[in-house]
């Protein structure tokens, strides 16, 4: 297919090299050009603007920072739907909130362009390595249309709905999971320790029965060791997907006290200086506050 | 090895059944008789008493439901421990406070007998297999001496620590990781619901990825279905369990916000009607307060 | 003092007239030009936007329902600072979010406006009556200048700081407050009923001894009786407040676990359709969720 | 009347001495005799045991530390119940669990000895003036029997229906309410502090408003000063009750996501060392987890 992919992100950048893999014929484009060598390289070709970049592309792949970025790459004189012809299709891969998505879609429906939320579970090895899971939504002819490229970076497609925010809440809910883990086994973790157990082991207990899941081994280790940093995902990044997931809730009226007890050990979390800590260093406010 | 196993609930009755596999001669007693008469075809032997059931045993084993039972079977007249010989080894499996195993632990060393904490992971299907998770504490020589036994029931053997009652609490730290797990869920099936995406395709998005683990697996279904009854754990035994949980780590200053939480569900639903469903009915506690 | 007052709802009406009573020159402004009449009728003078209000005034005061309505009646062409002279003073008594002031207050400093943030304590009877208490937080120079007027309105002036967000932050930290009072009250006379005990009698007993306060008073009897219509503040007003002093504690980095519950009770409320009752409402979901 | 006291600590000590002042023939009995020794030179009457005390009494009253305390005195051969004269009332103006109150109530009537719950509100000062807030649960004719005694020790009494334990949860809840206003005040004064307004300043407005009780001038003052020892009401006594309202809900059904929190803070309290501090330390948390 002929392509384009905005955001070239540790993310971003492991896609659009799967995208090229597969064969298909991709334009690239991001903030700062730099990132783009390694994909000139493998055969990708650069456009100045997002606009450019959607000029002639069947569909554009966009996987930005955040609500801020997803709207000025699509918005605008240089935005990609100043660019995208009518019926191809914008896919947004970015974690960003329910109601930007909804909105969009309305301003893409406008413009005779499909929008298609695709989210995708999966860090950035998992994204080099073309096996990301892969949470759809909307129109589901355009998600057809898509198919190749989707199936060219994610091993696992799931389609969740005919409407883009649909997905979008999908992965904040995933989100959200991760960091009821992480809540958790800090908890836990803290009650181990302070009865004498090693949290180690505590941890080879539980991954080796019951939470025998990539979360829990991944977090689980990291909380085992109190390894926060280098972040692999920034604390002040978990604690925005909280504060979205809060906010897609209370506009659906939906209370979520384990969402809102998150977001208090978030913000503790930054008073305590862990700002530059992975998100998952809030396991580590359990122990403090636990006195160790 | 010459045991004893007080106790034949169903998890009791199939740990027996696998003590006798191995080859191992084992005296039963339970409080209703009717319960052993399987087990006596298989070769079991029958004790009119817990003390009975403990003479000339190198080990007795047991699992009972709760604290008011364990000490029930372990003191007085008729107790285990009246039974036990110096240098003998009892057991305790079950699911109960850390505070009375390290009170009974006390009573035992007293006695000459080594109390060895050996609680289980898993359910009636998984003790019937002989494929148990134990997490076992106390002394080491007294774990090196019913190794066979533990061998016997189940697939995997971790020891936490020296004193038994860290093992109670590794237990009950791991029954509160379900539970919270349980109780997000809850809160991100009703979100998904309320946004118009089917729980069972959360669940499936969700456990093919990162949270792909038996706990999401069996407690995701129940939640997608809506499938509370009949109980495979009874609500009132979450909510005891969740009880011992806040109790220990209040007596060891620890908080657990979750667990807090957790608590209030488990009131909620008691206060709606639903304790006579399965623990993880507290998952639909959140789609009632969404208003679904 | 020649003054200006926009914003004629049932808070800022009652302060206007007290401003003429007091012997002030007013212009009013209101969206709604019909809320002017009984004002007109006692000697205000009718401005038709709030620029035109602002001309030759010493000091505009403001008194609206939100951020929105407060940027939209201070910026822009018709917008008060464009009417305002170098040296004059905006009064505005909202309650809004602290992050707003703080960016308005930059705005007003490069035009050479002093703002000076005086939100009230109060309902409408209560401003009618010119018994407001008035929180002011500004350059205390500038909050000098205008003294006369928020005598004017109130019966006591508390100044709490030279940055008017502080002000803001006080307003929003003073109905946090309040909403605690009503979601503890909610919780005590829901576990009061359930006990066979009247609320009325419980709200008696407590209003008799520590809790002898207005604010326990006038929930108390709304919480006794269930009397939650009409509304005297609305609900989703509530829960506005709610989310501003919440935002406000983040970005200071301060975890409010209360506000975080009373959150949660507000999400509730809405799904369970109190959308359009008064915000102590919420006091009513720790009923249902007691089974009541 | 014939009366006796059990429990000469602050509170009982100056109980004993308003029902002297009112001309009570009053006989005391206390753990440590030498409590009792200015009681005696105002008249009072000595007895060596519980029993001793109740022997010829009208009424009994006892005031004592918690649940295991009241048991203590109440049962046994030297309890008061084996001293009470059939008809003669028990008074119980401690501050114990509603279960444990039920349960001496079914005693109480196999004596044929009525017991009445009458607990107060107020601290030792206020007992020492005979100005108690005085909140009774019983048979009506035996509360109309020792209403002379309840009158001589306070200003006000309230009857709140007729089963004993029913006073004892009033109790509990006023006490889970002034754990609320502390958590709120906390959770308020670390927000203003954290913006850079003096939480003094803070708790003026409040009581000078809406908030004008004494609980919030007493704790207020207590917060903003930051004075916490020595403990007029330490905090182990503070969970304490808090754990009672708890359980008292959770028997009934009744969630109590406020009382969560507040348990959650006094947990982490401990853990931080402020166990010998006044139970209004919790409020110090607020400021610990905002990083101040």
């Amino acid at each position: 297919m002929k392509l384009a992919l905005i955001g070239l992100g540790q993310m971003g950048a492991g896609i659009a090299a799967n995208l090229l893999k597969a064969g298909h014929d991709v334009t690239v484009h991001n903030r700062s050009p730099g990132k783009a060598e390694a994909l000139l390289e493998q055969g990708a070709h650069w456009a100045a603007t997002p606009r450019e970049a959607a000029l002639g592309a069947e569909a554009v792949l966009s996987m930005v920072a955040d609500d801020a970025a997803l709207l000025g790459i699509t918005q605008g004189d240089d935005g990609l739907l100043a660019g995208l012809a009518a019926g191809a299709v914008h896919v947004s891969m970015s974690t960003v909130s329910s109601a930007l998505v909804e909105q969009l879609a309305l301003g893409h429906e406008a413009a005779g362009v499909a929008l298609v939320a695709a989210p995708v579970f999966g860090r950035p090895d998992v994204a080099a390595a073309g096996k990301l899971t892969v949470v759809a939504a909307g129109d589901a002819q355009a998600i057809e249309k898509v198919r190749p490229a989707l199936e060219a970076i994610g091993q696992k497609l799931f389609e969740v709905g005919t409407q883009p925010q649909q997905a979008a809440l999908i992965k904040l809910i995933g989100n959200f999971l991760i960091s009821a883990v992480i809540e958790g086994l800090g908890e836990g973790a803290a009650l181990a320790q302070k009865a004498g157990v090693d949290p180690a082991r505590l941890i080879e207990v539980l991954t080796s029965t019951l939470f025998n899941a990539p979360v829990y081994h991944t977090y689980g280790n990291l909380i085992a060791q109190g390894q926060y940093r280098p972040a692999a995902f920034a604390l002040p990044l978990g604690a925005k997907d909280n504060r979205l997931v809060l906010q897609a809730a209370e506009a659906l009226n939906v209370p979520l006290p384990f969402a809102s007890v998150v977001r208090d050990k978030f913000v503790q979390a930054q008073a305590l200086g862990l700002g530059d800590a992975d998100w998952s260093a809030i396991a580590s406010v359990s122990a403090t506050n636990a006195g160790l």
